[in-house]
C-alpha cells in the first residue's frame, strides 16, 4: 500500500469540536519540544495552572490539564471521587450523562439516575427529589452543557441542591468551559473537567479539570487505592503539585500543553465576559438565519447553549448527504446527530475560534444553496440577511 | 502575575525521552485541525495503523495508538487482559516493572514477583521457576527496554517460556520500538504497548499498542466489565476498528496523529533494519567516548540497550550541578537516575532523531568541558577522537 504525506484540506469547523483552531495555536503547537522536566517546562506548567484557574474561575491548587482527551478527564473525576458502593445521583439528559452512569459503575459505585428528556435541562425538583429518597447519597454528578442535545443546565442550583443534602459535586462542562459562564468558586462546584477542542479552540486530547479541598478530603481519605494509575490523583499531583520538586509521573505532552498555554491566554487577553458576549451575541445571528430558512431548535430557548445548536433536520432531507455535501463542496463540517438524536438533527457548533461572524455566513450560505440545490423551497437571501441584521444588533 | 507567550529553547534531547523532535514532524503536528469522524482523517487513521504494523513487525488488526502517554498504553493493557483473581507474573528489573505490579494490583488481579537486580536483563531461568511454582498464573509481563537502567531483556526467550506455560505476554516496548528489534509476529507477543516520544521521535502524548488475537479472545471472553471507561478496547475498537462505520468513543488527539503518521513514514522511508543499525552504531561511539572519559556502564555489554546509556556519575562529581550546567550552558538534556538509581547514574539516550553523530560529539564534548572545569581530570580531546574513530568504523 502506498502511504504519503497526510495533507489535511482546510476545514472550517462548525461541528460539536474540534473547533476551529486559529493558526497562532497551531503554531504554539509546534515550537521545539523540551524535556518534561526541564524547569523552563515546569515555570509554563505553573503558568498554565494560574490560567486554568482564570479560565475556571477557581481557586483551587489543584487546577491542570490531564494528558489525555475530555473522557479521561470525566474518568478522572469519577475514579478518584468514587468508592466502592458509593451511591452517586447522575443527572442524565443526553449521551454524556449515560457515559457518566458507565464510570460510576465501572468504579464499584451504585448510580441512582435522574433522568430528563434529551433536550432540555436537567430539572432541578428532580434531582431534590432523588437526593431526598437517597439521603445515603455521597456524589451527585451532571453534564453542564450537553454536547449531544445543546442543552444548559442550571448548576449553580443543582450543585446548591447538592450541597444541601450534603453530597460532592462532579460537573462536565467539556463544551461550556471559556463560551458560557462557569463559575466553579462562586457556584461551589467541587470537581469539574472540560476539553481544550470545543470553546477554548485548542487541538484535541488534553483535559483541564479542577477540584476544591472538599474534593481533595475525599481523595486523601479514601480506603482503597484508586483504580487508575495513570489518573490517580495523588500520584498525578506529585509531577503537577506547586511542591519544589517535580515528580516525574508520565511523560506530559509537552507540545499540546504549549498549544494549550497560547489558548488560554488568546483567552485572558479577550476576557472572559467578552470570550461569552461574543459566543452569545453569534448565537443570536446563526439563529435568525436558520430560523428564517424555517429550521428549529431541539432546546427551548432559555435552555440553549449559544455555542452548540441543535436543530431538527428538515422532513425529507437526507442527513447524510447534505453534510457530506457540505463537507465536499465547502469544507464546512457540522455535527450529525448522537445517540437518540442521530438522524434526527444537525448540531452546528459556533465554539470558540469557530464562533466567527464569516463562519455563520458560510454555514447559513452553505445549508441554504445545499438544500435548494436538493429541491428544498428557502430562501437563502432572506436566511443571510436575517443574519447580516442580528450580526449589527 | 504577567504571562507570556511561552518561548521554549532549541534543547538537545539526550535523556530518556522525550527525543529530539525533527523539524519535519513538528510541522506535519501544525497542519490544518479536521473533525476526528473527517472522511479524510478516517483514511489516515487506517495507514497510521499499516505503518504501525510495520513498525512492531506485526500483522494484529488492533494495531493503534492510544490517545494517552505510555503509561495509559501500559494501562490498556493491564486493566483488559487482567480481571480479578488473574495471577500475573511481573518480571521486574527496574522502575517500570513496578509500574506494571501496581496495575495488576489495580485491577484486582495477584502480581507474582520475578526480580532481577536493576541493570541486568530478565533471567529467563528465574521466570521459568516462577511459572512452575505457580501452573495457575495466566499472564506473563515485562519490560523489553529498561528506561529506568538501560537493560534490554530477550524477549523472544521470554515470550517462549510464557507461551510453554499457557500464559498470554504483556511487553513493555517503550524505549526498543524504532531502536532495537521488536518483532512481535515471529516473537508471538500477544499485547505490547510503547511510546511516541523515544525512538519514533515524535512528541509524546500517544502510546502504541497491538494486541494478536490469543490476547483479543481474552478480553471478548472477559467476565466482568474493563473496568475503565477511557481504555477499553471493546469500545475503543468502534472507533479504531475496520468496520466501514466509525463510531464516536473519544475526541482523538488529531495534530498528535498527524505528527505519528510523519514520523512512521520517516521510519519506513529509513527502514526498520537501517533504524536498528543507526542506532547500535551510533551506541558504539559514544560508549567510545565516555569510556575513553573514564566512565562505566552500569549494565553488563551483552544486554545493553545501544538507545539508552545508564553511566555511573563520577565519584565526587554533583549530579544535579553538571545536569543543570549541560542544560544552561549548552541546551543539553541528558537524564538523571530514577528510583533507586536516582543520583547514581545518568541516563544519555541515542533515540530517534537524537541518535546522530553530531549530538555524540556534543554530548563527550560538553560533558568533558563541564567536568574539566569542575576539576576533574579529563581528557576530552582523546574522548572525541575516539568517537571520531567509531563512527569511522
Amino acid at each position: 500500500m502506498e502511504i504519503n504525506r497526510f495533507n489535511p484540506p482546510v476545514r472550517t469547523l462548525m461541528g460539536p469540536g474540534p473547533s476551529d483552531v486559529p493558526p497562532r495555536i497551531l503554531e504554539a503547537l509546534s515550537r521545539p519540544t523540551i524535556g518534561h522536566l526541564d524547569p523552563l517546562f515546569v515555570s509554563m506548567m505553573e503558568e498554565l495552572k494560574l490560567l486554568l484557574q482564570y479560565a475556571f474561575q477557581a481557586d483551587n491548587a489543584l487546577t491542570m490539564p490531564v494528558s489525555a482527551p475530555g473522557s479521561s478527564g470525566m474518568e478522572t473525576c469519577f475514579v478518584n471521587l468514587v468508592e466502592p458502593g458509593d451511591k452517586v445521583i447522575v443527572c442524565q439528559n443526553g449521551v454524556f450523562g449515560g457515559r457518566m452512569k458507565e464510570n460510576v459503575e465501572r468504579c464499584g459505585g451504585i448510580p441512582v439516575m435522574v433522568k430528563d428528556d434529551w433536550g432540555r435541562a436537567v430539572d432541578p425538583q428532580k434531582l431534590e427529589d432523588a437526593l431526598k429518597a437517597h439521603p445515603d447519597a455521597r456524589i451527585v454528578a451532571f453534564v453542564h452543557a450537553e454536547t449531544s442535545t445543546g442543552a444548559q443546565s442550571d448548576a449553580k442550583t443543582l450543585v446548591g441542591l447538592a450541597h444541601k443534602h450534603d453530597c460532592l459535586t462532579i460537573v462536565d462542562s467539556v463544551t461550556s468551559l471559556g463560551g458560557t459562564p462557569v463559575k466553579v468558586d462562586v457556584w461551589g462546584i467541587d470537581a469539574i473537567y472540560s476539553g481544550t477542542q470545543k470553546c477554548l479552540s485548542c487541538v484535541p486530547g488534553l483535559s483541564p479539570v479542577s477540584f476544591n479541598e472538599r474534593a481533595l478530603e475525599k481523595i486523601s481519605n479514601r480506603s482503597t487505592k484508586v483504580q487508575s494509575w495513570f489518573m490517580d490523583l495523588n500520584l498525578v499531583m506529585g509531577y503537577w503539585g506547586s511542591g519544589a520538586k517535580r515528580a516525574y509521573h508520565h511523560t506530559a505532552p509537552v507540545n499540546a500543553l504549549y498549544a494549550l498555554h497560547e489558548a488560554l491566554l488568546m483567552l485572558r487577553e479577550e476576557g472572559l465576559e467578552n470570550a461569552w458576549n461574543r459566543h452569545q451575541k453569534n448565537h443570536l445571528a446563526l439563529r435568525a438565519g436558520l430560523e428564517a430558512m424555517g429550521m428549529t431548535f431541539i432546546v427551548p430557548e432559555a435552555e440553549r447553549l449559544p455555542q452548540l445548536n441543535a436543530v431538527s433536520i428538515p422532513e425529507n432531507v437526507e442527513d447524510a448527504v447534505v453534510r457530506s455535501r457540505l463537507l465536499n463542496e465547502y469544507n464546512l463540517e457540522i455535527g450529525a446527530g448522537l445517540g437518540d438524536l442521530a438522524g434526527k438533527v444537525w448540531r452546528i457548533g459556533l465554539m470558540g475560534h469557530a464562533s466567527r461572524a464569516e463562519n455563520i455566513l458560510l454555514c447559513v450560505g452553505a445549508l441554504g444553496a445545499v438544500l435548494s440545490d436538493m429541491g428544498a423551497e428557502i430562501e437563502t437571501g432572506k436566511a443571510l440577511s436575517a443574519v447580516q441584521k442580528a450580526l449589527q444588533d
